[in-house]
């Protein structure tokens, strides 16, 4: 699912591959295994801490086995009857799903004001509780051998991988995962429950809940009320279920108690959630390419969409309506790579790890069995990237040729048919049965994000930017199906694509879905132009694909090697290692605080309601409901005002250590109750996934007592307040 | 002088004209006249200041008889030899003057290493010396009767003024002017001496002088090195004279000395100089028409002349460097309105002043005698502002009609003939002889700040907006020399424009300045076709400015009575008052000190030298020098460390009101000593012209060690650091 939002995690196309070092952790860096709690204890108590750390070493006690994930943001239990908090860009489809012309959600905000009243979330919903994580890194290395070639590696250790999924899922309630920690050095096998009835309980109006909109995205100071409700629904026998009017309400081992007075300036502060991906381990040669090269070409490539689209729709139209959700998770990442950009020119990131490098190679070298083992790994590493890179043009457009939709659609369900033709679990991940579900779905969401015009200038857009790319790179396939010659023929190319769009019927929905039950000799026949497009180019695509993997399965033996030294050199200067992000449940612990953004400047810990007034313009993003500005107004804080700021605190900065799949995350006290939701991070914390930076990487949390404020004099949502668990000092 | 700086004083078009009222004078608000000094010593005192008060309250002597005006822009002597310093804005002009394309000053800076070196400031600079200060009122008041029509005030007390003037003026070598305090409750008659041969001793790169360009203009944090150095020049007898190789630098009575040690946080500062105007005592009427009709009208005139030179004149083209400083002042003062109207939004100062006027007639009914003499020209002054804003659309344009330089500079030209029929004493201000060498340099002016394709297409903008206009307020000068019709017809009105242009000469200098001697048959003669213009337009515009003058004749009448019963009104609480701004050399104290722009964020009170290498993009504007970065990257700070921020401070936030006019004011110690120049006010303190906000209102200045850190390491000025008197604790 496509979003607007850093936090909410998502797959971004590049180049992310490879291991390198850190030298020291910072105060408050890491994202921590719940496992490593004991480990890191006396940071935790020194830190403010006031429950045993051990109580946070298992995600079967609480309060971790409140936490849960909606596969991308993070979100919590906070009541006995299934009642989920996260943030409001989390649920944002799910009331887009639900809001029509007539009965406007999205602008009005929605609130059930009973369980009957609940409404199915968008189709695709999940709320995943993890229910069990195990090592698995002997049974993901069972049969691989070092003389293996890369793609033999590859395919094995998928084997072993859905192997070790099947088997996990064959109880048709949970969803299982294999996630490589320190970059395939050990697996883990994380087996969540798969709760598939999700309704939307409570969203505030948008003009709270995306106060700032894309302007303030990232930005501090922030007024943005990001939170939203939803509930997790099961069969009457407690497992999980489809949708039904006879669910009811799941019952979590255990939910968060609502801190309703909140944090001061300073205070300890934790998160749990499922961070995506972070690459603190990379070599000096990849942070190179990817700050100089990738993010410069990528974010080029994301503008230039939006630009697309934007020509091709006009403002306020249906297609362009269709297109928001496209344009903000574009525009979203074209600013996350601009700061990448901008961080890393200011910073001495590249000579730093540079230097970092030659030190782990001066401790490699101490030990001449130690050198032979692992310096092989580091150049094996280095000529992998080399070779990773010499194709990066061709690998950027293929990436975002799938922003083509028709010819991107034909191209997956085609794979459908070939991959239904074998055995389910040689299957390519993604098209075994136990995705057929989120399959479907992604084929109706479509209906909701296309337009035949946009889509065409899209693809005719990308065309151009293939043609600019070095001839040699040219795909033959791409070349016939479009009628491309040695030039770009502008007028042609507009004919070729209206025959194309005109003949196709991929943008019917019920279409689409008969093709999910095809055989391949079915699409051989088919006279739609872009499923032929998927039949003739099949061979083509499939060789890079080959070739990917292949490159892709000579890390997967470099990598492991390089990391067990890294960790092995990390460990003998004493300092714990945490793994990189990789969707799995993580602990950061940090402290409420402003910080200095740049020369002359500060930022402060809390915002205020005041804040919202003072940003208001009454226009889109800034126009809070006219009922809460008069509240504000008349300073009706009730028992939610923060002495310190003579105000309701809005938004605060912390410390804590984040990044996209944290949205949502609860942010909990020192006693481990809740304290407001992770939401975003500040500009200068956005280089956070490369290098980590005490004095500039701040993470924004909605403030509970903000949440709470609304919910009571605004929204009167007082179903939901009486449903919480409210604790006051 | 068109200038792009806020500081900087410039008549911006507009209606201006009433009286209200303050309800008390904040903590650090004021911009008094010497003479009041005695009357705040107690609040000088307590705010730290360590002179006697009283050494402040005669301009005769130190410290303020070495603060100049330079005519729009405040400076200060800073060596007994007439060296001068204000801002590098305050000289950009004479940089400007003497820039070629072999030797670009602008971008390598200027510094003349010894007093032969120095060149000559551009035409029609001045150093004025203020000598004497005298009341005028009742001389002013001479022969002023109740009864007398609007237009028959407005000429007496033109008349009383020239002869004040010309009065003063008979020595030949001063200048002399009879300013307004509390809106002709008071006259002064102010006599300066005018210094005629100004040089260029030493102005920074732009890339230093101008770091941040527009923009950072009225932001925080900034980094901008705004200084440059001029000398005075006088002839060997003494006395100011035109330039000659044989003239020798003036003797000041006195000069600043220089605070090496510059000041820290919360440090008692003060600025002496020449703030312009300021508004602080209008009718709510008149701030409700400023607010939301005249800065949005205005600002849609400013930005819609700029994209028409934008897009008449090729980026880099010499068209488009002829009006870079018309843009930068246009572009300026378009900012400046927008943080008008963003303040006044965000504000309650309309119904503060409001409230305030309903506490002042209360105050004003309490004593009958006193009603019946003040309460008509509360009413008076209501309906001459309804009057005035009557035909505020045609005088917004009549007032922007001054950027098509062909014709303004015709109707100047035809002026001068006309008004030299008359004895020099009865000639409208500015066309009599004492006004004819700034007359001259403005015609030559011309030659570096025009182009014929620009100039046409500002005059078809306008000619456009005339055409929107009520067509009952057309005029048939203007509809008959253009050929316009009911409708805008572009096409013809091209061709017309081409052939007024093709046939006119006006472009010519010598031309120009040929038409100054000519008399009025010669205009009517001309075959000229802007001469004509101007001809046959003047009766219209004559009786559009009788008509101005009878009005301004009429508030002449009400303000000063108003003005009397409100300062009476202040004094009755024990409130001092200081006039609104006039051009007249005030003193403003303060603090340095950080603020709240907005909610979440401060203003800390200096940046550091590190923050140029962080704003740096090497792309122009900011494009420190690549010594200037490579010397902070040593860290070679000198003595000019501030220990408090571990840096050399650059700029630095107080609390001194100031306004346009202020710029390259003398920052003073609490002895007095020269610590920085003013240069601008953060963006929140631009509507402190109509409504001082303690919190909001911030000035920025350029700090002292930061122009002798650059001095001392880069430029190398070792003869001017050496010619000034370096003082340190």
């Amino acid at each position: 699912m496509k979003t607007n939002k850093w936090l909410t995690q998502s797959l971004v196309v590049g180049a992310f591959m490879s291991a390198t070092l850190i030298s020291a952790v910072h105060a408050d860096e890491g994202m921590w295994e719940p496992s490593q709690m004991p480990e890191i204890r006396d940071r935790l108590v020194s830190g403010g801490l006031k429950i045993d750390p051990a109580n946070l070493s298992s995600f079967e006690d609480f309060p971790l086995n409140a936490i849960v994930s909606l596969g991308g943001c993070s979100a919590s239990f906070v009541s006995p009857k299934g009642l989920v908090v996260t943030n409001h860009h989390c649920v944002y489809g799910s009331v887009q799903y639900n809001s029509t012309t007539e009965n406007n959600l999205l602008e009005d905000g929605f609130l059930a004001r009973s369980m009957t009243d609940e409404v199915p979330a968008v189709p695709g919903s999940r709320i995943y509780v993890t229910e069990a994580v195990t090592d698995v890194t002997n049974k993901m290395n069972k049969n691989l051998r070092d003389d293996m070639s890369g793609i033999e590696r590859y395919k094995m250790l998928e084997d072993n991988r859905k192997a070790l999924i099947s088997d996990c899922e064959s109880t048709n309630i949970h969803r299982c995962d294999v996630s490589a920690f320190h970059q395939g050095m050990e697996y883990r096998l994380i087996k969540r429950l798969e709760i598939r009835d999700v309704r939307l309980v409570y969203a505030p109006a948008t003009s709270i809940g995306k106060y700032g909109g894309d302007i303030d995205n990232w930005q501090w100071p922030r007024h943005t009320g990001d939170w939203g409700f939803y509930r997790a629904y099961v069969g009457k026998d407690g497992k999980p279920a489809d949708y039904s009017k006879d669910n009811v309400p799941y019952t979590s081992k255990s939910f968060l108690k609502v801190a309703a007075d909140g944090v001061k300036e300073n205070d300890f502060v934790m998160a749990a959630g499922y961070p995506g991906r972070t690459n603190r381990y990379r070599t000096s040669d990849e942070i190179e390419n990817q700050f100089t090269w990738y993010y410069p070409e990528a974010r080029a490539y994301r503008e230039d969409i939006i630009a697309t689209i934007e020509e091709s729709s006009p403002a306020d139209s249906q297609a362009r309506l269709n297109y928001e959700s496209t344009i903000s998770y574009l525009a979203n990442y074209a600013k996350n790579f601009q700061s990448m950009e901008e961080s890393f020119q200011h910073s001495d990131f590249l000579a730093r790890r540079q230097q970092q490098e030659k030190k782990f190679a001066g401790w490699l070298k101490k030990d001449s069995a130690r050198a032979a083992k692992y310096m092989p790994a580091i150049s094996g590493l280095n000529a992998l990237v080399a070779q990773e890179q010499a194709t990066r043009q061709l690998d950027l457009w293929r990436g975002y040729f799938s922003y083509a939709t028709l010819p991107s659609v034909a191209e997956d369900l085609y794979r459908l048919a070939v991959e239904r033709e074998k055995p389910d679990a040689e299957r390519e991940p993604g098209y075994q049965e136990r995705d057929m579900t989120r399959f479907k779905q992604s084929l109706e969401r479509i209906t909701h994000r296309y337009d035949e015009t946009v889509d065409k200038a899209i693809l005719t857009y990308l065309l151009g930017r293939y043609m600019e790319l070095d001839p040699a790179q040219h795909l033959a396939s791409v070349d016939k199906q479009f009628r491309l010659g040695n030039k770009l023929d502008e007028k042609k190319l507009a004919k070729t694509l209206n025959g194309l769009y005109k003949k196709s019927s991929l943008d019917d929905e019920a279409v689409r879905l008969a093709w999910m039950d095809k055989s391949v000799a079915d699409f051989k026949k088919s006279k739609d132009p872009f499923i032929q497009w998927a039949v003739n180019s099949f061979d083509e695509r499939m060789a890079l694909e080959e070739h990917d993997k292949e490159i892709e399965g000579q890390f997967l033996r470099q990598r492991p090697l390089y990391m067990s030294a890294f960790v092995a050199f990390n460990r003998s200067l004493g300092l714990p290692v945490y793994a990189d992000a990789n969707s799995s449940l993580r602990i950061t612990y940090g402290h409420v605080k402003g910080n200095q953004p740049k020369d002359g400047l500060l930022n402060l810990p809390f915002t205020t309601l005041e804040g919202i007034v003072e940003k208001d313009t009454g226009v889109e993003p800034f126009n809070a409901p006219k009922e809460e500005l008069a509240l504000i107004r008349e300073k009706k804080y009730g028992p939610y005002k923060l002495d310190a700021i003579n105000s309701v605190p809005v938004n605060f900065l912390c410390t804590l250590d984040i990044t996209g799949g944290n949205s949502g995350s609860a942010t909990l006290n020192s006693k481990g109750e809740l304290v407001g939701l992770l939401f975003d991070g500040v500009y200068e914390s956005i280089i956070g996934d490369w290098d980590f930076d005490d004095d500039l990487n701040r993470a924004i949390v909605v403030d509970i007592r903000y949440i709470l404020w609304v919910m009571t004099y605004l929204d009167k949502a007082d179903n939901l307040l009486e449903e919480m668990s409210m604790v006051r000092k």
